[in-house]
């Protein structure tokens, strides 16, 4: 049995944070398939039972049940003793770019992805004002990216686990990437990193 | 001299949730005034002096700047002994709240009273979609209050003040807040606590 259960599902970037810290560092650990195209996380069933904020990742460790995947990867950098930070200033760092991933550069890149490339939405105002959104983010991690080359001090952890969400995800979001030249290079470095996989590798895409 | 300094203005919620922590704990502080209205967040040279990520609230304090709201709320909730966890299960439940709060309950309220109330968009597909998106966390944060008096432990805490940074602002973002029965009970109880002061009132509206 694994020591580790993970709800997940393939097209989630916020899980994959998780699944690529557990698969980086080692763990034993296996998915649970969440139906979240038939609306499993939208059940009251799935919110009393598992996740009353009604989202993935939900990772079951001991007998707890653990949500958010910036609380997670934190969890997950203090059992390992890898990924996370060496002191103070870098644990604040290290959450400050975590916040700052949840409220924009993941956020807006994956509602864009959703709408646009999910349920095929077609170019519309919404999906102008989230690329939008999404670019200003991207731009301000670029900027960073091009003073070091990981996001806190200078080696990976689990901020740059947090951003890399969804950044390998294939769907074409209508955002020039090439334009943000720190960010492809860094992504390069991430995937160079011995036992790196693609989110559709390291989790289920359909039920079973 | 004030022993901290807030870069804030009036219309931003998450200063707000800085400014009244401060406040509610009793600090010696004064505001400095961002004129986020025309751009001052968004150039150079604000980014390379106080904050990369673009954005309010920065803290001073003791010759160091801090930035995110949830992580400056976990630093004076420490420095104060107050409004913090009680234990590790307590701390992990406040960063849980931060998080959603950061990610859905205040990130969607904000983008849509900024575009409807202070842009005047007038109705649009783009703040049908985030009234839409921000329905769907308060109902998630609705449901959570209507089983305990405050977010986390059953006093105010700093999560409480976190998703409060919004819900005290006037303009009518067309939500029908009286769908939220326990929100606006759990709003009656923050503003009934001593020293409490709405946001335009604590921070400055124009400069000077």
């Amino acid at each position: 049995m694994s020591e580790y259960k993970l709800h997940c599902f393939a097209e989630s970037g916020n899980a994959y944070k998780v699944a690529l810290m557990l698969e980086l560092t080692g763990q034993s650990w296996q998915p649970v398939f969440v139906d979240f195209f038939n609306g499993q996380t939208r059940e009251q069933a799935w919110r009393d039972e598992v996740n009353e904020q009604g989202e993935v990742p939900v990772l079951e460790h001991a007998g707890e049940r653990l949500t958010q995947s910036a609380l997670i990867l934190e969890y997950l950098a203090e059992r390992s003793g890898q990924f996370g930070p060496r002191d103070e200033a870098e644990k604040r760092d290290i959450w400050r770019w975590m916040l700052f991933d949840n409220h924009k550069f993941t956020a807006y890149y994956a509602a864009l992805r959703f709408i646009y490339c999910l349920t095929h939405s077609g170019e519309t105002d919404v999906t102008k004002f989230l690329r939008g959104r999404a670019t200003a983010a991207y731009r301000i991690v670029d900027a960073h990216l091009a003073k070091t080359p990981f996001m806190v001090g200078g080696r990976l952890t689990i901020a740059d686990l947090s951003l890399a969400g969804y950044v390998f995800m294939p769907e074409d979001t209508g955002i020039d990437l090439s334009e943000f030249v720190h960010i492809e290079a860094w992504k390069a470095r991430i995937q160079a990193l011995p036992g790196w996989k693609h989110p559709y590798e390291l989790m289920p895409r359909v039920a079973g």
